[in-house]
């Protein structure tokens, strides 16, 4: 991810890999104050042994399309979500990449977050019978957990 | 993708994908005209041998995160552009999903359709090392391509 | 509606039409985490006697549409609001339907669920009389409830 | 409609009533340029033996929300496309309407008025059983008319 | 105005009209919910002596538009802002009228108020000299009350 | 106006003023690259016996604006339409003015400049009862002028 | 900038300066309410010895396009957060403006003034060693400060 | 520039360079798909003799910030406007910058690229005499290229 801030946003991808059983890095890099560390991770991340890169930044976001660039490693975005703009700087400048180089974008802030685990683990499932399983057991209880019909209770908004 | 009309956007997918040599189907599966050929589609989609979904549509765009709810299979997004609202329509439709159910959107209209070709590749090269050496072929003409100087020349826009 | 989190907007059309005295259903039915309920509930709708279907959704909103994919009878679709874009992505996700499959939408928000209400009333009432005379006396009640002037009052914003 | 330009959308309204054989009078009544005329329309509507409004208009749209105020049959409302805004602002200014008078908003543009009319079909099939025979024939041509496989043809766009 | 909930940002308007000594009526005028009202207010206005109307309301804000429809007065409109759209639907509804029917529209919220009475007050001051006076005695104020250097001091934001 | 590009919007505000008979001088003043000739304008414009400013402008325009703040006339500002974001940022740089100075903004590009016109008139007819009846006359003509029902023509859009 | 409520933004541009030992002067020039002191501050302040000018402004911000119009030297502009649009119109009325006077705009809000002072430290480094020195010290602190991994902790959303 | 189609927009620095006698050298380095180029570029920049960078995208444009995160440069961007979003996501890649690496944003399009031009002029002027008189002379040839009235002509839109 690309900072600290935004960490309130990506412990959720880093919560659902863990619940899922995927081993995950979780790094920050900047793509703008620490460029050096984004050539070294993105130029790396194959051979380091990584399959896949979840990237998530605010506001001017280069690092999903920055590491793309660098890897041929799937990369998927997720926009963090922001004071001004609501996140659609973020959005905008994570999933209007130039034909050749594409992020896989995911929905601004937590939502997003808690789904790029779950399509990176869709796409590690691919080749390994025990996530896919592990996995069609998290989307059968989150089925399952959707009651019949709303409940009244104390809302916040 | 969801109607013929989306295929001028589309078939840049199916370009790039042949170009790539990765086989494909390409069928029309209309998210409201056609709600049982979707359900058919996506349930079976594993079990038919898919891999990887790339669904292309427009306006309130439900293909992809409708086809993302019934299939366990990584599903890629690209937004077609439409004429009253450039497409952010088709981009809010596609990539706002919901915790759970993810949607690895592309950019709006034909570079969106590019990119999920490619990412679509990039998934499929992790378990399939000749795809991933046509992948990094692709990906080095493709910087090779790039000019170092601009060239004047007769230009329409 | 989509989830238990869209009763707080939600349960404003239950109340409005509990105050018209219009008999209802309120189901959670999610377009992405249980498809196969939207496809029971949907297709199943006019042969349960319902006669109009109030769907909300927020974000990427493909209950309303994907319900009307489904179903012959008019259904009426709700915006709710979203933190990151303020309901415009629930908006375009929801009105913005191809040719073919309408769904009648409504304000972002509260006063889309409360209208909800009055727009199915009012489709009732075309066949049924003394709903009709309840409706009227609800706008002749909410026209009277107009003060002439604006009282100064402690505000809140 | 607003304006004989609005026309150009609406009349897709008109032709699609006409295909399922649902009886209609088209005016032109100006929200601004003829208030008196939509004052008229409005509250007689009913007592005319109209069932349900439709209503197009495009940039500061209010016939719709106008037409609702005075009438209690349901209102369908159009948002004409408009050049510099796309139609957005058609599309606000008729669906925000605060609660208490809904108006059932569909798509900008061509879609939207094609939408209009199924929708109003939809109301009026509820104590119609021959119109719902039309509309259900209607919707299978239209699920049938969906090819399985794209065709490569010469594209305009 | 609309609602009283729009009073929170009119009463700048008439703080604003009391504090030049331009006399003027407050009115609660839904165009929605008191159309008739709306009608009697708009004919009436120039014959009840007022020379110019101001008129505030939010969401699909059709209240000025359909007063400046049914005067030959000057219609300044005030977009209130309203919570999911940040009031860019009441400032479409009001700006975007078609040729033939204007609205003067100032800002959103309390500085739209604020001017909409400094406008309505130069507008009086065409054949109001001692207005003339008053009016341009507070842009003195106004000007001389903007400080040379800011002023650290405790901030909110 | 801002620049002579712009004068294919504001001549509609021309030709208004030209057909209700309002005296008008027509000047091209350039807040950014003729900012002298705009203070010269605008601290003169009342000593030059004008009694309202309209003007027009595109993208940060900021001639209403700045017109405002140096004349204690009623200022009109017409956003005029622009390539690349279709004249919303011409709408946001003229109507957000902060309170003290008000601008009368009207819709953005041809209907804008119109109404312009219509609005300096109507503030004019305020001391002059011939115009005022040459105004209702306008708008009597305008209102005759709108047919009953829609004509099937050849369109173009 | 223009007005004493933007220094809690503009603050920060003020403290970068101090921390880089740029001398700078902070003024309130408001475009709207003290023209005549925007025109002699922009006229006169290459001839004060200022070298590059800090605009910061909100709204319909004008004040940095109206300085770059009238002086040489080079203008950077921060758009000010606003409450209804959240710094759009702020952004659009800086960034906007046409060939011929140009104003490098930065992002809006905090960050934007950080980035003035930055951006103006940066172009006076081009003939100040010392200066140049000190930013690359800044920017070493700033990537250093960048930690590898993110920390759980106390957030606030 | 990120891209040879790039180059109908940012001729237009370059024309407005050699209108000012301002050497410059134009290449085309794409974030994107040559990122090593990227790297060497900005990284290379300084020591290369340049001054300024100027840099022009669309899109997901992070050529300005990625640029601006490897050199000390001043780094101005242009917004390249883009077929479905009109550049604004031009614009928010490159202005929404976080704070610590500043880009000084013009506006989408040629005009952006026009600025520019004269910005960097600018700020090379402050320590060449002789570039500063042949900008005064250009603005001043620009002021005086201003007509005190608009003609009428053939107007293509």
């Amino acid at each position: 991810m690309g900072s600290q801030s935004d960490w309130a946003t990506m412990r959720h991808a880093a919560d659902t890999l863990d619940a899922l059983g995927v081993p995950f890095t979780a790094r920050i890099v900047s793509a703008h104050r620490t460029p050096d560390r984004l050539v070294a991770f993105a130029k790396g991340a194959k051979a380091a042994g990584h399959k896949v890169v979840i990237a998530g930044a605010g506001g001017a976001a280069h690092l999903p399309g920055m590491a793309a660039s660098m890897t041929p490693l799937p990369v998927f975005g997720v926009p963090v979500e922001t004071h001004a703009l609501g996140g659609r700087d973020s959005l905008y400048s994570i999933v209007q990449m130039p034909a050749g180089v594409p992020v896989g974008t995911l929905a601004i802030g937590r939502a997003g977050a808690v789904n790029a685990a779950l399509l990176a683990a869709a796409v590690l499932a691919l080749s390994d019978p025990a996530l896919a399983e592990r996995l069609d057991a998290h989307r059968a209880r989150q089925t399952a957990g959707v009651a019949e019909a709303p409940r009244d209770e104390a809302t916040g908004g």
